[in-house]
């Protein structure tokens, strides 16, 4: 057996797709749609205030194309407040308007294919990493992805010494992307289909393209990488949320 | 021909994976919605008579992420006794306010990758594991799973002797999760599309993960698994059912 | 070119897989759901006769999990039949309350991997096979499956003599559980999307699971098998069909 | 680079299949469904009409099992008169109670994997495949299919004279069944999303079963085919049309 | 790590595929219709004055088969006004009556396996070609593609050198079809599912099968392309999206 890759983990992490029925949207009246905005925007408060007291952060954004109308993806400290928060909006009046189309359930993590040594929980850099407040960019990437496992390309089987080699590497193009890409690493083995959930957020949405794209030619994506949906988008706050959701 | 592994079997297992239809739920008074909450928890009630006395089990859980909002987890004696269980609450008002999502059939299952020699079905250990009680533990974790038969990693060519020095090298890393992963096997060959379904109990989540990664190193599961859907989420008891369908 | 195997072809067959929509046979009153059923035991006994003078077979069975609820299985003589019997059963009452979940449409089928001589079709045994009168067993275990053409795995590019040598080591297998599962092959070339349907009809559902996890093993289908949905099931006959439809 | 192929190509070919909303169906009175019916004969006697001038050919044939209950196959000179019919048809009163299931794309096409020399398109055997009169045959059969680029089996990289030894020996067997089978090739490399489409007409539909079947151990098929959703079903015409929608 | 290929990136693309519910459509009066259509045109005319001032362009088609019943291909400067766009669709009336079939969003994209040493952002063919006006021919031809990354077929493995040396080959082949069919790519790595996507406008449908077929046979297609779904139609101008939607 191959030496297993430790990881550290941080907050528990939901990604929800959703796409807005725009029929039955706009059935209803200027009036309605507002108490339903306002209703929505509440919720939205009580995430804020969260953030704010460090228990947790959140991002919404837009997704171009038919997969979503919007994202929402939100941090908490244990996976039952993760359940809750999907419940709570599932019971606002905003969801009765929308379609469920993706989700994704994660934690953020920190591969430890690092020097070792220290303890990285009295790390405050790594801390920061670990309970992280999402960035406000204005654009946002998601996709999860798999270490291949087939015939002569079998991650898994490779000697730790190859793997920490590979990644290092790999890191090497992420971090040329430094204040151009923030990137989010949420582990998902065991919690959903795929084994991780990238998520990139940027001001400059075409370095999400440079950037995986660069990285496709590194033999960790190369040769071990697999891929799911991609997901693309532009923040929705409050403005261009009333904007959006806005009929004449 | 390959000598063919021996199994133990127990409890035959139906997993039942349901979202709510929320917007449907929600055209309900709050006295219709306790009809239909007394109703379904009647059959519960039915459920646990069951499991005192030791003539099967079950376990309820919030399922997090779009792909259910919850599931139940039902062992019984028989075939038939797992399809008068579907068919009964297929029956229940609670049934028309959910949509089927996923479910498993499978049979509790010991593989006999163990030294020979005594009849297990004599042994109170072996019985104690195909007829189990299934633990109320705070998380659930589910995966559907084959081996996998491709090329050179080919787990149903191997010698015995090679499976079952891969499977007890397997099952070393799940002993050292005793205590904190309770893991229940159920076989599905001949009952549904993956071969073996897995379902871990633990009430620290990130367990889940911590186990799943570690084994994913290990050569039975790097060549030879092949991992379907995963499903992780919260105990649901009475209580937190209740506050689940609540409507404000 | 390999030389292709010969099969003897008897009737044609359909399974056609149904759910049954709970919420909507509900909003019937009692004497409405009793005409259905009704109807429906009308075509029953119309197939009944079929079968008693040897123009057909036919077989229902529960299935459980969410696949389907039901399953319809049948064998005429004609391609012909089998439409009108599936567009008569579309336009039944019983149908308007049930969603088509599945369906596979083939042939029944002898593979002629035998020694050469004799005319099969003077062979009384031969006949009987082929044109088969359905058990009423306990249990319905059904899947498709295609013999493998990937890489060095392709059972195409077998020689005939080859392809002959591992399916009598396979009937071995079969033979074994004689007695206790009755095997129906059906051939599926050009009909439907695998190249066989599988159907296994047992009084103790676990010979399903003993008897294909140990052909898993045999090297026609560890090398060579792969497979599609597996449906499992109980057999539906007037009296628990009635209990499956009643609603208190 | 290998040589490529080069192709004839004669009139553009939809396969429109379609399943009957049979509970919708019934809600119609028996005048209603008389007029839908009618108006639907209208649209096939222009058809017919076409067909007749020799301006393009057409099938009715139903479908049996779930996939759809009946396909119209449709050829014209250019995609626009595709466009066309489909859009006609979908405005009609039939359509209303139909359900899309499956289309396909294509063009009807001669493999130039022959001696050269003479001019195809001044050859009247060849005018007559390229503008083919659909037979009236009792059963169809249709499947989508691709030549194979994986590994050691890619077609595409074969050199051109060891494709075209194994196209002559592969169409050996077509020509075994002349008579029986009458078949038809539709490319569809860029309009659809398989590389061609196959639909074979017969008197006899076990001769599908054979044909596919026996080319399936030639090489072309065994190491190279790629084969999608197989469709098989029985002549509609105005007699059997009216008798299926025919409601009590 | 091979050395990543390099891009020029222009406007960003948004393909949005419908299909018409045509039996919803029907229901409404010949007026009512004519609001709808309309609307839309009022919508096409500001992309018009758009691509008229140079700041994006726009193509309109039909697609044939069931996949949709049109296409709407649009290029603007930034992700933001694709999805306002996309969104402002979303609220005509006649987004009511479509139901939303496939989507794909990426930017055009040239790739840099030229000659190097100039700026080709100081080069106005490049320009041209970043910042295109649309062709109005009268067939679109559009299709997402990977390039492999498989056991020895890895195309990501390949030092640049080598696949530069393809990519020239390939490039012939479409040089080839200059002056009969006009290609668009899109880079879609970070943005959607497949790396790229393939759009071709061309007076002759033929030649899209012919354009496409030829390059299956070169290396770069054969050995390290990956196809998605095929889309093909005919332009929808003014004229025919009246005709498409009128109803008698």
């Amino acid at each position: 057996m191959s030496e297993a890759a430790q990881t550290l983990d941080g907050w528990y992490s939901l990604h929800d797709f959703r796409s807005i029925d725009w029929a039955l949207w706009k059935t209803l009246s200027s009036d309605e749609r507002q108490e339903v905005i306002h209703e929505f925007l509440g919720l939205v408060e009580k995430w804020n205030k969260t953030e704010e007291f460090k228990k947790g952060s959140h991002a919404l954004y837009t997704i171009v194309g038919q997969k979503a109308d919007f994202m929402m993806m939100i941090l908490r400290p244990t996976m039952e407040e993760l359940n809750e928060i999907e419940t709570e909006f599932n019971k606002t009046k905003l969801a009765e308007y929308t379609i469920p189309t993706y989700s994704y359930v994660s934690v953020v993590e920190l591969s430890n294919y690092l020097p070792q040594g220290e303890d990285p929980y009295q790390n405050p850099d790594v801390l920061a990493r670990l309970y992280p407040v999402l960035p406000k960019a204005k654009h946002v990437c998601f996709y999860p992805m798999d270490k291949r496992r087939q015939g002569n390309d079998n991650w898994y089987m490779l000697p730790m010494e190859d793997r920490r080699t590979l990644m290092r590497s790999h890191g090497m193009i992420g971090r040329k992307y430094a204040g151009k890409v923030k990137q989010i690493i949420t582990g998902s083995v065991g919690f959903d289909d795929y084994e991780w959930g990238v998520t990139l957020f940027s001001d400059d949405v075409l370095q999400f393209k440079k950037l995986v794209y660069e990285m496709r030619f590194d033999e960790v994506s190369a040769r071990y990488g697999e891929f799911g949906a991609f997901f693309v988008g532009n923040i929705l706050n409050e403005n261009n949320l009333a904007k959006m959701l806005q009929v004449n």
